[in-house]
């Protein structure tokens, strides 16, 4: 399986968005947040661990979340989301608004690191959807706060793509990201997660076969007629 | 559970896509079809019934079976599109270069139904999303001969909504529409299949909670993390 640096990741994203690929936003984000949603379902069982806090990013891996977040209401978890810097994005407003239709609560964007330390005291597992393949480093405010918090918190974290705070292509090299137990890489994993120890997920089922092909993906075999699949160590890598 | 009329199945898809509903039919059709997809894999398994023939109308519901012969190709079935009237929104085009993409077949449109002939010789398994709740007989060309001929093959069949044919509120009462052993309801069912025999299946796991309880729908729960839910006979019904 290839491992993908962001620059690839950004082509293969614009490639299922052309007009070759065919897709739109709405429907890769709703397949990838069901397949975040799932991961997290798989791995923390919602009858020990019914309380996640879902923290979202601004840009498209936010979106992913509040997928996810609706997606763990109706599976019967209490997600409550924790969005600091909401996109401006109109699908953004759209996704949130469905999530309030779910009752599921929302802190209201603030800086105010409280807020955030009160909502963990109520927390059993986090699904962290901050930073995605784009992430390029320093990591901005509020998040430079927000991810020793989330660390000192000790709850199990479920990352998506990419560990917030990683750098997408070569890892935890400066020690300042996020420390999950678990991760769920979107289409392909990255390059910075190739030794990550945790359970390791790929999700994203809608790469058609060209384009697994065009990009020498060989993603692996889903099984039955799940969204995600788990790697299991000793898979081939190739970089690129 | 309530089951539902056509206008009402109508409001409900029009709740779900205004601005309080918030979704995009992109989103919806995106679940509906891959419940679709999920409710035919459980009930065929792909090494027996691996020659999928998807049968797809004009409307939106032929919308759901482009997305669900992708789901199926992903799942390892051979899935085959018969779209004898393919629809004119964009977003049929897209879905269809979607399967494209996948090398997935699609018997040209035409009104020659030797094609559909041939194509059932080599068909396990028939996913009828022909018509769905606004259909309003009479059953136009080429569909008032395609329905006969899916029902002469004698091939099982799995309907989505509502059997081709079938009068949304009152079933099968003129006898003409297809036999299906399998249905999935999108939604909710509608009043038409309250006496279906075969195995019945509800998808679209995105009506919020709000909107359940806005309209009484009393819908079952799912189980885990599925997208569809098996409904065992002596399940309450309140029309409506």
């Amino acid at each position: 399986m290839r491992y993908l640096t962001s620059k690839l990741s950004q082509q293969i994203d614009d490639e299922l968005m052309s007009v070759a690929g065919a897709f739109s936003l709405d429907q890769l984000m709703e397949l990838a947040g069901l397949a975040c949603a799932q991961t997290l379902a798989t791995v923390y069982r919602k009858d020990v661990y019914p309380r996640v806090l879902v923290c979202c990013g601004p840009g498209n891996q936010g979106g992913d979340g509040l997928v996810a977040a609706r997606h763990l209401g109706m599976f019967g978890y209490n997600p409550i989301i924790y969005m600091p810097k909401p996109g401006s994005k109109d699908i953004y407003q759209r996704l949130q608004k469905q999530c309030e239709n779910m009752y599921i609560p929302i802190i209201p964007p603030s800086n105010d690191l409280e807020d955030l330390r009160k909502a963990l005291q109520h927390t059993d597992v986090i699904l962290d959807a901050i930073f995605g393949f784009s992430f390029k480093p320093p990591i901005r405010a509020p998040f430079d706060a927000v991810i020793p918090i989330l660390n000192e918190s000790r709850l199990p974290i479920v990352s998506v793509d990419i560990p917030s705070g990683w750098d997408v292509e070569k890892g935890n090299v400066h020690g300042i990201g996020l420390r999950p137990s678990a991760l769920i890489s979107l289409t392909a994993p990255k390059q910075g997660v190739s030794d990550f120890v945790g359970r390791h997920f790929i999700g994203g089922r809608f790469v058609p076969k060209s384009l697994d092909e065009k990009f020498e993906l060989h993603l692996p075999q889903y099984p039955g007629f799940d969204q995600i699949v788990e790697l299991v160590s000793g898979t081939n890598k190739t970089s690129s």
